[in-house]
């Protein structure tokens, strides 16, 4: 819904917010940080300033029902209570951060953002990630199956595996390489050791908010209603520990040594300008089945900008600029809707529950330049990159930083962002 | 290692636990429990009695530093104490239950477990299943390759993949019949409704005991000390899901609808008398690589007798005896141990927490009687299985109580069982 909250006239009486490329007031995502004298709570980010709502709630500045949930360290709770509330709490605060009348009672609540330290958004209880890059599906595809890059369930089924929820942090922690069996195509048999072809995927997070019971499906024309938001998500992958390991069961270890997530959530309410009609399915592809037939496909399309950058150690050294590796749309990426993805993931009854994520699967365009991981724009190690600085990558070296971010952009409205989501590559670690 | 505390002639005070098939002095297996009067809490199991751990802690009959994790309402902080502080809790235990002398303190302390309702162990972070059964590998490869059963990665890989965890429960709840997208092999599309290949898993369930660093493996010769215990696990299965969404990425919707596991944690002290040797890998198989060579192979198989038996609708109404379905032993099916389990999760550096729970994947041994699955002995549908009450079967109908059982049982040592886990299968539920 497009409300006043996203009137392009909206300013903010904290200065830094205006103009802002991320967090203006039409933005309001939530969050996870502490200080050297706040410990762990919930922020609401706004230009370069953080509000601290535990301390807006204690000070009775929110409806009273809520001070419980917005007094966690953790947003499970504050999840839990749904879209309708969480609608409201944006409406408030879009209210207390544009209005002077307020500012004298909420100002002292706001703390520097670049003093805070962020956390994890939730204490994810499962972790899920799916496959709805039909390019990226389409690519890695033809690398196993020339002939038939799709498996034929690819269009009726919106595929998705369980991840590691362990494993899951919030960005800027390192990555470090994992080992693992890998058994090169030469070779006749493995060996352990350290992942030769470490690679990262440009995926959207979903965070659930309100769940499910087990054994109650969620119908599509309620499954946007049990979305908290979205942030950006690193599937770190380990190719050469995946080729040998995945089948039949999948991938295991060479997934879940870490996942990264960006720490703010934006909300679907902040995204509503950006949003867009599902892309037609191409000639020819079947209809969705009726119960992941959408009625708001009208909307139901993430406008959502989104590229991968890398910066090598020589690179850091020598001042280059960060490498634009990957960028496109997820619009365009997305095979399957978010609200298709959670219908379907409780289709059989399976039970979600508020601060669980889900992680969209590599998010690659159509396009050479929008392809979201290594394995796709080095053709499997084929045809590695050449960077300024003499370099060439096919894969991460140690030392590699790696950053996703994500910006939404359209006529009429603010611009916002998702802040990114970075990690650098560290060497294996000897146990 | 084997201690008086499983001695023959050790005897409880607790008349029911002498003699008891599953519980007595030797077993001490921990749980979840709570009564009408008591909150959810943990309790150890002795004969047809629990005692309430949490009272006797409050009542400084154990270690001071003991209190605050036996004062939870799961075994999550407990299990994190490590193997040596769980030996010196079932030495303490095994004392207190036999001496008389200890008897007025500690009887006040026992309910009766047929007042009690059992809980999940654990809170669970994450949920794995393994694959390590290597007849039920070969039997479900025949039916999809029949020239090639097992892959490659199979004696090299304990293959495993992440299940979900909010959808596992303890024994006894029901067992919704599952909605999901099914394509017979005769249709041209699928569609969605209730699974008619519903199916039981046999398997047994690790709990993990102290965790392990992001980043930092856990070397093979640490891995028994990072296991807590095991019970029983019914990795319900819907076939006709699984055929048709499981490539490339894996069992997702067929699985995570329901786990079913039993609410007693048989922990490897108990189990050490029943330990065996792994049995000798057939000749050609290729050795373990370095990282998974376990030096204490020669007690590393689980000599857990384990079987699964049916009662149907009719069988109950015409007071049939249950049917055993499947009968054999888990080390008899394991081709690699739980402590190589444990290594292999942890060797990318995966971390492991307190409370997380393993799968073994189904336990079918080389005899047609000790297949772990319909999926094995209907062979795939095609062969049904006869019922005394003229009824056949080759999965499971509405009505039917499917249940797993287990015992060891060794030369010189009392036995122990596991209690069972059990679920009769209800309707599907319209959305």
């Amino acid at each position: 819904m497009i409300d006043e909250t996203h009137a392009l006239s909206r300013q903010s009486w904290v200065a830094s917010a205006n103009g802002h490329p991320l967090y203006p007031i039409q933005n309001l995502p939530l969050g996870i940080f502490s200080t050297e004298t706040k410990d762990q709570r919930i922020g609401v980010a706004i230009g370069e300033k953080i509000l601290d709502l535990r301390a807006l709630a204690e000070a009775g500045l929110v409806d009273d029902r809520w001070l419980g949930a917005l007094s966690q360290p953790t947003l499970n709770d504050w999840f839990a209570h749904g879209a309708d509330e969480a609608r409201a709490l944006r409406r408030l605060l879009s209210d207390l951060l544009s209005s002077e009348a307020q500012r004298p009672q909420v100002e002292s609540h706001l703390v520097d953002a670049v003093d805070a330290t962020m956390h994890l958004p939730a204490r994810i209880g499962d972790y899920t990630d799916f496959y709805v890059g039909i390019h990226h599906a389409t690519n890695v595809g033809k690398q196993f199956r020339p002939d038939q890059p799709l498996l034929p369930n690819y269009k009726y089924v919106p595929i998705g595996y369980h991840g590691r929820a362990s494993s899951v942090r919030v960005s800027g922690g390192p990555v470090i390489r994992p080992k693992g069996q890998r058994k090169p195509p030469n070779a006749d048999t493995p060996d352990y050791g350290p992942s030769r072809r470490l690679d990262y995927e440009l995926e959207l997070g979903i965070w659930i908010g309100r769940g499910n019971e087990l054994g109650q499906p969620i119908p599509i024309a309620e499954a946007r209603g049990h979305i908290a938001g979205y942030c950006l998500l690193n599937d770190w992958s380990a190719r050469d520990l995946q080729a040998w390991e995945y089948q039949p069961l999948g991938p295991f270890l060479a997934k879940n040594f870490l996942t990264s997530v960006s720490p703010w959530v934006v909300t679907p309410d902040a995204l509503a300008p950006f949003m867009r009609a599902m892309p037609p399915r191409p000639e020819g592809d079947p209809d969705p089945l009726p119960y992941l037939r959408d009625p708001d496909a009208g909307t139901a399309a993430l406008g959502i900008q989104i590229e991968a950058v890398l910066v090598t150690e020589r690179m850091r050294q020598q001042g280059f600029p960060p490498l634009v590796l990957s960028e496109g749309e997820a619009a365009a990426a997305m095979y399957w809707s978010a609200a298709q993805i959670v219908t379907h993931h409780a289709s059989n009854g399976c039970n979600l529950q508020p601060g669980d994520l889900i992680g969209t699967g590599t998010l690659s365009t159509a396009s050479p330049s929008g392809l979201g991981s290594l394995l796709e724009i080095s053709q499997g190690g084929k045809t590695p990159i050449a960077i300024g600085t003499g370099e060439t990558r096919s894969f991460l070296e140690d030392g590699d930083e790696l950053t996703l971010a994500a910006r939404c952009v359209a006529p009429g409205a603010v611009p916002i962002g998702f802040g990114h989501v970075t990690g650098r590559v560290l060497p294996v670690v000897d146990a």
